[in-house]
């Protein structure tokens, strides 16, 4: 019978909470245990397990590639908090503000290689495939994390663009995740390509949910202001279809807003930005385009040639993942 | 025949001149494209060609691996040259000055996968014995670097130490690299280990080599100051070696020098540092240890089943090297 989402968390975690790290030069190794003790949800791992899990019950063979693609993450998030200058993570101090940024560079690196001695537990043609794919993942992700980085002082950007940025950054490790399982588990080409992308589309609807939430859910659950994308002038999907469903004024005024000529900043233009965004009513088409990456998502996964048992965990994950308020 | 050192080089050159990066999100691969342009004397991948070379003719075979340790090394100068706050390399301006710092540390992450992705070409059983190599390297070398740093506020560093720290950080490529060639031309397991070895002692006697002509060789030269790790107040042999060999009060004064509390700068620091190391006769100690690593190199590659011609660019290559003067 295949494993809850939860079973497979537990799973998990009790691997992770398992390994050994190094106890040499421990300044290089401190951090990666401090960081991956900062907890989550596990999302990436507990993928690589429900993919396997659609293929059989033995589910020890997949631990060594959800902790490669877990550390993989860790690493990204690692860097990516300096490159962000972000002080928390999770609630905490992130590396390079609880140690130095030079520790979060070193730290972070020796962590995408540990990722890669994962894959070296796996028999020889089943390795070179998950490398391959590792590989490309990993490139994926750098990409995406540059065009995030170009997006900053770009006023060209389209949503095509907005969408590559987010499958690369966010969405393919996901989809990569899953195929990973999959491939462990004896998943056909077909299935673990169909795979790849529903967890793909997933990703890229959750993260369009993340980006309305974060403009509108906190005024409606809490009355706070919050608005993170928009006092970080984000050029998520909202700003960029807002642009085009605004009017002339309105739209030059929003882009105004997103500029470096722009002295408001805080509250004052998280309020103004989101009035602009809610007059647009561009909520409906950001709910509409997460709809269809979602319905896009669950069509690869109907292809997958399981019986439809076997896909009630990955359903009610994403259903889980999508369906958040905030 | 075996082909000269020279000869390597301009295979390897004109391999790396045809290597194409992507061209999309030029702001991550253009600095790529402009590390790798610096130049350089290209010893680790020629030495991948050169391990291959004493097995066969046949070289194709071997360039995929020499670009996975060029890239790797490279990888490491564009994030070493963060931490270290380096502002030239190979009388250019580093990546993180020429651009940014969060460049170099993306650029430097997509050079790192970029190098895995050499591995991908070789047939598997190989591939997975090159990357398990490729791997247990890359971490010694973070584990280095980690020592490296650590060293700078500790003062109970030992030789030991320093050894361990130099062999991980600089000399374990140029033996793994030796020795990725050596697997790729068919050498034996026995065969790969003595490359391995050679590569690696001549590693370290060439950083104690280097250790030696910091310290030295620019005022026989030149008669200009420089003693860039005296001003840096590095713990190679040298200081630590003249520690052990100098009077208590001698002793004592060094590590002064040393020490956070000496305000003694520049010029003056280097003068002194060095006199001392002079006055205990140092360099004879060192160049004994450098001359020691270099017989234990030499006895490897004797133990190396191929016929002695084909070691001739070896020797050749070793020899040049490490009678450089400056």
């Amino acid at each position: 019978m295949s494993k809850s989402i939860s079973e497979l968390q537990k799973i998990y975690s009790d691997a992770l909470s398992e390994l050994k790290l190094p106890t040499v030069t421990p300044n290089l190794y401190d951090p990666v245990t401090y960081l991956l003790g900062l907890g989550g949800k596990r999302i990436r791992p507990v993928l690589v397990l429900a993919g396997c899990n659609m293929y059989g019950e033995e589910l020890d063979q997949a631990v060594g590639m959800a902790h490669a693609v877990e550390y993989f993450h860790n690493f990204s998030l690692m860097h990516d908090d300096i490159m962000d200058k972000a002080d928390l993570r999770r609630g905490k101090e992130t590396v390079h503000k609880k140690y130095d940024i030079n520790t979060a560079i070193l730290s972070g690196d020796v962590m995408l290689i540990k990722a890669y001695e994962f894959i070296e537990q796996y028999p020889a043609e089943l390795q070179v495939a998950l490398f391959k794919i590792f590989n490309q993942t990993s490139v994926k992700i750098c990409e995406g994390q540059q065009l995030d980085i170009d997006f900053e002082t770009r006023d060209d950007v389209t949503i095509v663009e907005y969408i590559k940025m987010i499958s690369n950054k966010t969405a393919v490790l996901l989809g990569a995740a899953l195929r990973f399982g999959g491939m462990i588990g004896g998943a056909s080409h077909s299935d673990a390509e169909h795979l790849y992308a529903f967890g793909k589309n997933i990703g890229i609807a959750f993260q369009v949910q993340d980006d309305i939430l974060d403009v509108f859910a906190s005024t409606l659950d809490s009355g706070k202001i919050e608005g993170g994308d928009i006092l970080q002038k984000k050029k998520t999907y909202l700003y960029l279809k807002s642009l085009e469903l605004l009017g002339e004024e309105d739209s030059k005024r929003l882009a105004f807003l997103y500029s470096d000529q722009n002295e408001i900043q805080g509250d004052d233009l998280v309020k103004e930005g989101r009035a602009l965004m809610e007059n647009c009513h561009v909520k409906v088409y950001a709910q509409e385009l997460k709809e269809n990456y979602q319905q896009l998502a669950f069509s690869h996964l109907q292809s997958v040639s399981v019986a439809e048992d076997k896909k009630e965990p990955l359903k009610t994950f994403a259903q889980a993942l999508l369906n958040r308020a905030n």
